[in-house]
């Protein structure tokens, strides 16, 4: 489970601030166009390792000259295919290839001053967008009905994200750079807000990496809409995993029409940009319950089990009314050597079995009065 | 639209903690009881124009001496009038004349050691006050009938916000100073809340600058007002404009009854004091959407456009069901020249012609709703 | 009412990094297995006064080696045993006796790199459990049923929570530490997630202090409980008093089903880890009002009737329809010397004689709707 391969190696290298050259890159295939690459452990590298032109000819490394700025001189450019696809049971779903659509869809990456360019092929009957957060974009890119900027039904359209590194202003401030857990989500499906298309799953992370920062060995994406993670109901919710000591990251986005808390059992994070702290004077209150509301998004990372050992540990909504009636789900950390720990299965076993039996069936009829917008 | 003025490059002098003289005031006019300077482009810098002095004989420069605090040593007194008006519409407001009475109030600035004294006319046959939050005020001023600080109906009477710099205490840790992005409102109307006054409109903008802080082109308040912005919804909702690359101060303020989250497109700032990063280990989160609930209140500046360009950009709560109803508007960034961008018109005629006109519909009923306190 | 006892100064001498030695902690005496000590001024000393080894035989000193971490090695473990007792009118509460549960429980205090070791006694008929946020815990100390992790009826059960200070990793960054405005709460009672145990009064304040930090007068646990504070509504809310000048530590935490803000009159503070800034580059926002929803909470100091002087403050949930029904309560600032200021008392009346006599009426009746977890 760990990501110790070429496109790891390269990418910490290049979080490190350390030149690439070709051979670390050597290994890497094509992935444009979708075709996740069986050798990244992690959905969301694709995107990465585009970044770093390792996905062969498609990418154009940017060709800007020094006269224009700094950050866009660094950065490249990736282009990669995304698939809104209808999916069972009345769902949506973003997906690097129209089979592998998923809720929430494609964790996707850059680092400060990469650029974004996205094909959204709709193959569905329904208006749609795709609308980031915290990135750049011009109004034809903003995925809002308003701009005229969304996919009609059938239609293929491109969306170019920017981003850009911190730059400084007046009185030794900065303005801030594009560095943020953010998301992605549609813009025009049911209403000119997406409210159908959010429901029904159209939605994602987008990670913005300022250059130094860590690497995760795992991504996690938690997505609590309206009164469900993930568009699922406890114990259908998803189990993540991984071995002690791994390096987890964690990404957390709120939708829909209700207020919510997440929290995660036996793990806390500094409640800023990075989860982690700057040193003995960062302020940055450290948390493990933070709000998750509508549009809200936020990441962290924690090494799985540090100073409280493997287990099954829950996470779940902290609004009591939401937990109960299954905004909840385990985060199952092995043993160092991928073995389960003692009483893990029993946890898993009481979980799936009977505790939320009874919540899977009342959350399953609020989802119905969820779908509605009320 | 720019601010390039007598008391704004007074103001910016300043800022920077450089001397004031007369001949950087001249052109400064009296302010005193009302009577908003036509040639100050921010209504906002009228409290700002009495605490540089620039507003007449009735500015008391402090006295205090040196045996009292720093911070009082430093500032100055400001004494303006302030308004409460009945509205059409069941609507109140405040004003600094009977005429001008809006919704918000005036947006009101200081800086940190700056006293403001608020002469609070009544002209309503109803209860209210003026409560500040962040400064500092005695039991007399605290604008809560419990402590009998109130006026009456047609009553006239003093408040006095005073405010200070950090000190510090112990560890090597420090007072917070009054700086930041405050608000007031009533808090006896209707309820010993002042829950009928907030619904009704009686709010403003607060804002107290630490010195050096960078000072903006232009303002807006935005008040997520129970299931209104600012008393409206859309598409009657505030358009704000600037010019591409105006350096834009944004309020944002939350009351009534429910949680909100604010977006706005296209731009981004640091979450904490100023919205800008203090530099690379600044650990700050950069945000597009923050929880906007009632009592809150936090501002940022941005350059209007900057990383996207110009065009019509939404600016809306992002909890569907209300951007849905009507809790959105437009942030219209103009080409530098001031001329409209292409594309920009057709947005805010597909905003305003048809896509709220249901949601406006649908929000006036609500507001009935919202309007009981439920 | 101030806190210079043997025990506060010992405390002080230690938060500064300087040596203990045994006539610091003359005068201290066993507070094994509850019995509160009369001469400790702040309840939550106790778990403090442990941790320092001025509790008698049962504290345990860490015996670990060098070659284990090194929080581990300067912490100490103090052992303590909690009553969950049934109180009248269907509430229940954690306390350090039988005799003395309270709502909420006991404030709880360890250094980071301490141990505490819970005895549970559960006295009641119901499953019950104790769950600690921000803390390091096995799974068999989770407090959650589905773990295992609880306290049949009548039954006796030990928890664990450990602590841990900052440790680097990559990237000059820093895995947090435990120090933190912490809670534990019930999580077994009524529901998997202890719903019933938390509507009842389950719940208390648990602070975990980096070494260093400034020690305060007084404590005030503030819990706002879906739409109660302490599980009391106005004008039976608690009335926190403190002489002016006194070093005051509020606890906020949120539970239950509902979203609050909580708002401070005439006093503010920073928005991290402490409420103090680290200095002129924090960047940390100063505020008045701030969300405390379910699982959140959060903690500050300030200086009693700091640059606002004596008298009678409210605090409350600034969302309207919860302050009118009676999530409002007094902070009384008195003069220095202890007594009353001038005003202050006709406040209190005005607060408990009539202003919030419907509102108690009105929020006992929501009670009752919030107790059924709706």
């Amino acid at each position: 489970m760990n990501d110790d391969n070429v496109v790891g190696r390269a990418l910490r290298r290049w979080g490190r601030g350390m030149t690439l050259n070709r051979d670390d890159l050597a290994g890497g295939r094509t992935a444009e166009g979708g075709g996740e690459p069986q050798q990244l452990r992690r959905r969301s590298l694709l995107a990465a390792a585009g970044v770093l032109g390792v996905t062969g000819g498609a990418v154009a490394v940017a060709t800007t000259t020094r006269s224009e700025p700094a950050q866009a001189a660094e950065g490249v450019t990736k282009r990669i295919t995304i698939y809104a696809v209808a999916l069972p049971g009345n769902q949506f779903g973003y997906g690097l290839t129209p089979d592998t659509a998923t809720i929430p869809g494609p964790v996707l990456e850059m680092y400060e001053g990469d650029t974004l360019e996205i094909t959204l092929v709709n193959t569905t009957n329904q208006r749609l967008s795709i609308h980031p957060h915290g990135v750049d974009y011009s109004t034809d890119s903003d995925g809002a009905p308003f701009n005229n900027s969304f996919n009609a039904p059938g239609e293929t359209r491109k969306y170019v994200w920017r981003s850009h590194e911190m730059t400084a202003t007046s009185g030794r401030r900065f303005l801030p750079g594009s560095a943020g857990y953010w998301h992605y989500h549609d813009h025009a499906m049911g209403t000119d807000h997406g409210t159908a298309g959010l429901i029904k799953g159209l939605y994602g992370a987008l990670i913005v990496r300022r250059r130094g920062d860590i690497l995760p060995d795992k991504q996690f994406t938690v997505v609590f809409n309206d009164l469900q993670i993930n568009n699922k109901v406890a114990p259908n919710t998803p189990m993540f995993e991984a071995n002690l000591g791994q390096r987890v990251e964690w990404l957390a986005i709120g939708h829909g029409n209700f207020f919510h808390t997440f929290h995660l059992h036996a793990h806390r994070w500094a409640d800023n940009r990075t989860g982690y702290l700057e040193g003995p004077s960062d302020p940055s209150p450290v948390v493990d319950n933070k709000d998750l509301n509508p549009g809200n998004s936020f990441g962290f990372q924690v090494l799985a089990g540090d100073s409280v050992g493997p287990g099954a540990w829950m996470y779940h909504c902290h609004v009591q009314s939401h937990s109960d009636t299954g905004m909840a789900g385990i985060f199952l950390v092995r043993n160092a050597d991928g073995t389960m720990p003692p009483g893990a299965q029993e946890a898993i076993d009481r979980f799936n079995g009977h505790q939320h039996a009874a919540a899977a069936k009342a959350s399953a009829q609020t989802h119905v009065h969820g779908g509605t917008g009320s």
